[in-house]
């Protein structure tokens, strides 16, 4: 059978409907970048909202949203890691210059995992197995890393360099001590984005499903590590959710177990209640999108899975035709990773104090000057490196030397062997403590995606856009039964006064009547509501459902108000107005 | 007096609050870029949906959102001519080193404008005026041109060079054919879209006004330029509006004169309908945003002042206390240049095909080959040239000659001297025509400064930001009077029930009631609701009105009905209850 697949099924309606395509189109197009059209941009600024429901406003006393710039300093990625460590494995061809994704190549050639492998190892690999260049046969180069950021120069000095960010997290990160003074130092707090990345992936080939520029929303969520508690973990502990455990595996167990929350953070499969929280949120947007509890599975990534910054992630995955599981969210605990990087890479005081109710003793890391090795090995600048060290924040250059594994001092690059750390007693009324952080992350564009794939049904051979319609580009079609008056103009009023209801609403005259169903069935449109000469007499008109393609009579003016509560899910069908017989 | 400005007055309120401050902090910050803060970003939200409802679903049966990268292929801009011509001049300390931008810094020096002028002009000054570096009073070298544009790579071949879009026009023109077909052939059609884009300014150092990074908001909106008339300029026809004239430009006068929409088209101040008409929607929007009549101005812009693709443009600018008059939008007539160009450079037909209703006689372009020049240059090829040609769909050939001064045939570029065009006059069924288009393009972060602006007031020596109530991020605050039970279950509810009801909430009960009505007044939340004890007996709130102080006393149930309202400006402040006496 060669007929399409649903993927290119999909892609078909999208570019024809206008949901989305291929960018720069004209100009041969360029891999990874899509453009959302007309219908698209909608149904993803829904689908934003809805994450915004569940992410942001349900908390909106502690989790806040912020907009942060795509552009960013090497600094920033310097001291987040992502510059060392945000690479693929890249092979080039030695007699036509191709290049590939090194782990990509070599798991279509020797079909199994090298997930976590080094570039060292990869080669080695390619070299066993004698894998050639799949483009030409040519002899392959060693394997080298390749940054997938996005790079770019700030202002006129060469030096200056910027990069695309990779995540909007940095931003939340680098910004954090000015949202908390600003939330009058509300502990926990969230700090949540919705913006653009980039990631200069080396060769993305699955459309829409891998994009070099794509939609981030998440979340990092800081908290006190000693007060790890959800407070509004007993409202999803009888959540069930399906998890791809850690333990199982290493087992080889790939299928998951079906557990509830509460289950899960006692077997320890969910290392924090707060991570287990918007696991379980995550979970019921996404099926608020359409997507079914069985569609829907949470993997924990293995060490050498996760990224540099995680102690534990869950990928979220929906099942796709085409590409199987797809990832649609992480969901990681990044600990006190980035605020201690920046706060060792800024030379700032990012931590937050807390007062104790009385005294209590803590034990208080402390550092001094090893002044022996250091009087040996700076004998002149002795005096300089010690004056310097008293004048620094002790926190800050804890900070410093765990995030560099140097301190400068009086310009001295100064590495472990020159201080002691001490574990001191001290009864204290409060301490100053880095917050850790969960983080959930969804991709927007997959999401879109997958939403789109769920919706798609057919009907009497007849596409239907089965969107859950709160998240429906368009709510509602106004037809006149037939193109004359006075119908056409009390059709137009009707497609009017909803507008101002600040609906998106379609009117449509063209064609015959089943025609302009069946357009409208195809791009999910949830009601449709037609004006016929029963309407002249007695201000009633025929409501359709998208779905079932039941119809109700219903006075327009009740319309205007029941519509808007039966799309916001107040209301069923049937209470829109009285049963028509097809 | 060194009282502080009221930029300064804004941009402390800004930090503080979390509206906005400069992205990067703590790594010493990078100059044109900013954070929006929790507050800020909402304000830019709301911002942008009033955009949207004036210029998108206004009008959406015909102008329609879309969303493109804001990462560019360089094939785009050097059609859309960018890659040439969006630069600004700079000139280099040759003793420090240190880069200035030409222009301003010639213009701080002498005191009067250089717009316009090209590199050897203001080295010429620089010469003349014997300017020196500000910084070290070195040399300058000669005045070079600087590209805007932040420039990287797409994927591994270093060759691949990309940008980041310096506006969002580029992808509403590249994908203009796309939509069209998704619209079913619409024409006129407006396409609008809000993003991200990158301008690499020389040395940005206007905080919040002049961003590397910010967001765009623009329509670009294609009309057939033999039908330019706007159905809907009667609706606004009446509608004063500020302007300065190109015509009193050159004489000097820079006073704007005050004259309808109707008697800037007839007396040809404004050269199109449709120009006229988002001007006269954009000055009704920015006034929305709390900026009056007589503090907005739209300026035309002389040839000389205008970019590259404009034929007209009009700076719509508004006044802000430290800046003077800012460019909030332009309002430009680009006319077929930015279609004809990508026409042109990627050799897709992106014409319209209009059907008459019967025959008529039309003057057609025809292009053909100067047969005798061909054969005397390029006797060798001259069979291939031909057959080439032949090969070619001509209107494609015609845009390509006009938008690069060449055709290519059989790897020869063929200059004008190589072909014959001949204006034929034809009698067809409908011909094919490239759109002209219209843009009014706005930038998001400048309108909310100067909102912010025109909301910061001072009664009583508090600040008030009297922001209008439909775009203050938070829309109602509750409070408990004293800061115990029954009191604060009560107004926790009532604080749930407004969010259940999609509105921003604050809930506060730390201080006494008077300090929480000041800390609500100075981020312009427009009610504050407080449960007393009364409210126990009755179930009846006060609410207060930010701007007047005055209260109101009203049963609960009526407010959650009400308050909507209000905020929509559906219902005036003594709408909402009983008054109180102070």
């Amino acid at each position: 059978m060669s007929e399409k697949d649903l993927y290119e099924k999909i892609v078909e309606l999208a570019v024809r409907r206008g949901f989305f395509w291929q960018s720069y189109e004209i100009y041969g197009g360029v891999a990874g970048f899509v453009d959302l059209g007309p219908l698209g941009s909608i149904l993803k600024k829904n689908i934003e909202n809805k994450w915004r429901q569940w992410f942001i406003l349900k908390h909106q006393d502690f989790i806040v949203e912020i907009e942060s710039p795509a552009i960013m300093p090497k600094a920033v990625l310097e001291a987040s890691g992502h510059l060392e460590h945000f690479t693929d494995p890249i092979v080039e061809c030695l007699r036509c210059g191709r290049k590939f994704r090194a782990d990509h190549l070599i798991e279509d050639a020797i079909g199994k995992s090298v997930e976590g492998l080094t570039p060292h190892q990869l080669t080695e690999i390619i070299k066993e197995n004698n894998i050639k260049c799949p483009s030409c046969s040519g002899q392959l180069s060693e394997v080298r890393t390749f940054s997938l950021l996005f790079r770019t120069t700030i202002g006129p000095y060469s030096e200056n360099v910027g990069f695309i960010r990779p995540e909007a997290a940095q931003g939340m990160f680098v910004a954090f001590k000015r949202v908390y003074d600003s939330m009058r130092g509300r502990m926990p707090l969230g700090i949540g984005q919705i913006g653009k990345v980039g990631r200069n992936e080396i060769s993305p080939r699955q459309g829409v499903i891998r994009l070099r520029e794509f939609t981030i929303m998440e979340v990092e969520f800081f908290f006190d590590p000693e007060k790890p508690k959800c407070p509004f973990i007993s409202e999803v502990e009888n959540d069930e959710i399906r998890l791809i455990t850690a333990e199982n595996k290493l087992k080889g167990i790939k299928e998951p177990i079906t557990v509830t929350i509460k289950g899960a953070l006692e077997k320890g499969y969910i290392v924090n209640e707060w991570l287990a929280y918007f696991m379980a949120l995550a979970q019921k947007f996404v099926r608020e999108l359409g997507i079914p509890f069985n569609k829907q599975v949470f993997e924990d990534k293995l060490p050498h899975e996760r990224a540099h910054y995680s102690s534990q992630t869950f990928d979220q995955l929906v099942k796709v035709s085409r590409w199987g599981w797809i990832e649609v969210a992480g969901h990681s605990y990044r600990g006190d990773y980035d605020l201690s990087r920046h706060m060792g890479f800024s030379g700032k005081d990012l931590t937050v104090y807390k007062q104790f109710s009385e005294s209590q003793e803590v034990l208080v890391e402390e550092i001094s000057l090893n002044h022996e090795v250091l009087e040996r090995s700076y004998p002149e600048e002795y005096r300089k490196i010690v004056n310097a060290f008293s004048k620094r924040d002790k926190n800050i250059m804890l900070a410093e030397l765990k995030a560099k594994g140097y301190i400068e001092l009086a310009g001295k690059r100064l590495g472990p062997e020159f201080f002691k750390i001490a574990k001191v007693k001290k009864v204290v009324k409060g301490k100053r403590f880095i917050p850790h952080v969960v983080e959930p992350s969804f991709g927007a564009e997959r999401l879109l995606y997958a939403t789109l794939e769920y919706a798609y049904t057919v009907k009497n051979g007849r596409v239907i856009l089965r969107l859950p319609r709160d998240i429906a580009p368009i709510s509602l079609a106004v037809f006149p039964l037939v193109s004359k008056e006075p119908l056409v103009s009390i059709a137009k009023e009707i497609y009017e006064n909803f507008k101002k209801e600040g609906l998106r609403v379609i009117y449509d005259e063209s064609g015959n009547i089943g025609r302009r169903y069946a357009r409208a069935d195809e791009i999910g449109v949830p009601l449709a509501i037609t004006v016929d000469y029963q309407t002249v007499k007695d201000n009633t008109v025929t409501i359709r459902n998208r779905d079932t393609w039941e119809q109700v009579r219903a006075p327009i003016k009740e319309a205007y108000v029941k519509i808007p509560e039966y799309l916001r899910y107040r209301l069923e069908f049937k209470d829109l107005g009285v049963p028509l017989k097809k």
